[in-house]
């Protein structure tokens, strides 16, 4: 093989690390890849850090120790978190997004992947310290901010069935109380998914009274499993009393102008 | 600003389009973030092309005309298509994996987010020049594979539920044939969704018999949209006769060992 000059390497190894998000890949997996001596690649390395800490584009970091190597983390600076939220909740203060029962539609928001991304920069950013072991969420809609967030993550992502399905073998059922109206409904979830005396990051799209994400947590003890965050993208500014505490929200529903039906929504205390 | 150097920018360069699959950049938005001239961006380009190449890493494009720029496409080789499958299949042979009804435990394998992102970039890579406005998939194991797809091709992942939610306004509704045994189910998806005249990818987890996949079919009939291509992940062998034709699947379910319970699979032909 020809010797790998610089500039071929850096977009290689950048390809390579910000496709694994959180995972560290050692040096020599790169030496050997690109029959490079090893302080070549921690200049490369020491390159691109600068470089993505320039540019707002996350780190590149060095991990010390006999598990070291090189990782990447989407970790975005505050600036940029402030502008990704003022942009998504920009768009679903747009009119006509007002649904029966206070509801708000932001499926066609969520479901872009690029959303879904960013939402789950934002979130993993907060839980690196806390080494979630997996994400759970709840079908439907909050899966693609979960995955994404278990992607930053380097986790994988575990879904909650409103029914235990054929096709995933035996499971655990607990009944929790939905939506403002105390309906009692079933969240049931596979033996087989997630081990005792693991740590759990449970991630959702919307909190109102906070019924859904209470199962989870209910859930997660069934399992005997540590729940270390509890996060949602948007959270209604009312009931203030909601049946989980200390749940993190990026954004905060105000409520709906009574004239132009539009969103009075806007990113959490701690984002602004 | 200091002027920036090409070791500077080729990782940032590469952050930024590999975090945008499928979207084109046009060379101005780069000559104003690093102050640089047209000629040298241009260089830089190829460079990262020739890399990209070399490593089997995706392409890097340079798109001609009005609306041109440079664009990053997640295409894999043949070689790594196959050694992927291959490897998500070896998993799935693993034992204990069979269930009751001939079902096939994948729900850990699939919600990983790298096996998503692997199977999204293969799935995406077949339908490029199809040019689908969305990917349409059913709740709820489709999701994290119909996303990374969406994702890939840089359009929205649109999410068929079983009923229709309240917090998504007025929906269509159809009836569909589920499993084997000709029960009649309800797949629903809120007007708002998709537009007549649009193109769909459809994408799916599993396919029996192909009743749920007939039903999405049947489902952007309503909404006057055209399918541009239905894939899953895993297919079984049998029956042979499915509900929709020219289905593309990842990979084939043979079925199960009778003695070790193993199931047996393997890439489809296309990929092998």
């Amino acid at each position: 093989m020809d010797k790998i000059k610089r500039n071929e390497r850096l977009g290689a190894l950048t390809r390579i690390l910000t496709d694994t998000p959180n995972r560290i890949h050692t040096f020599s997996e790169f030496c050997e890849l690109f029959g490079a001596a090893k302080s070549s690649i921690s200049e490369d390395i020491d390159l691109l850090s600068a470089s993505f800490a320039r540019f707002d584009l996350g780190r590149i970091e060095t991990v010390a120790g006999a598990a070291g190597g090189v990782r990447y983390r989407a970790i975005p600076s505050p600036t940029r978190i402030r502008k990704m939220l003022e942009e998504v909740a920009g768009r679903m203060a747009e009119p006509g997004r007002m649904l029966p029962g206070g509801f708000l539609y932001t499926s066609d928001i969520t479901a872009q992947s690029s959303v879904a991304r960013q939402m789950g920069e934002i979130l993993a950013a907060q839980y690196y310290d806390s080494k979630p072991h997996f994400v759970l969420t709840m079908e439907t809609k909050g899966i693609p901010i979960a995955l994404m967030t278990a992607r930053m993550l380097d986790v994988p992502l575990v879904i909650a069935r409103r029914d235990s399905r054929a096709y995933e073998g035996s499971a655990v059922k607990i009944n929790y109380i939905a939506g403002g109206d105390d309906r009692i409904e079933t969240m049931a979830l596979t033996r087989r998914a997630v081990s005792s005396g693991q740590r759990a990051l449970i991630v959702d799209d919307f909190m109102k009274g906070g019924g859904t994400l209470q199962g989870m947590v209910d859930l997660m003890r069934e399992f005997q499993v540590e729940v270390v965050g509890v996060c949602v993208m948007i959270a209604t500014a009312r009931p203030e009393e909601k049946r989980v505490k200390n749940v993190r929200s990026l954004l905060i529903l105000e409520g709906f102008d009574p004239v132009t039906g539009c969103a009075n929504i806007h990113p959490a205390d701690e984002f602004r």
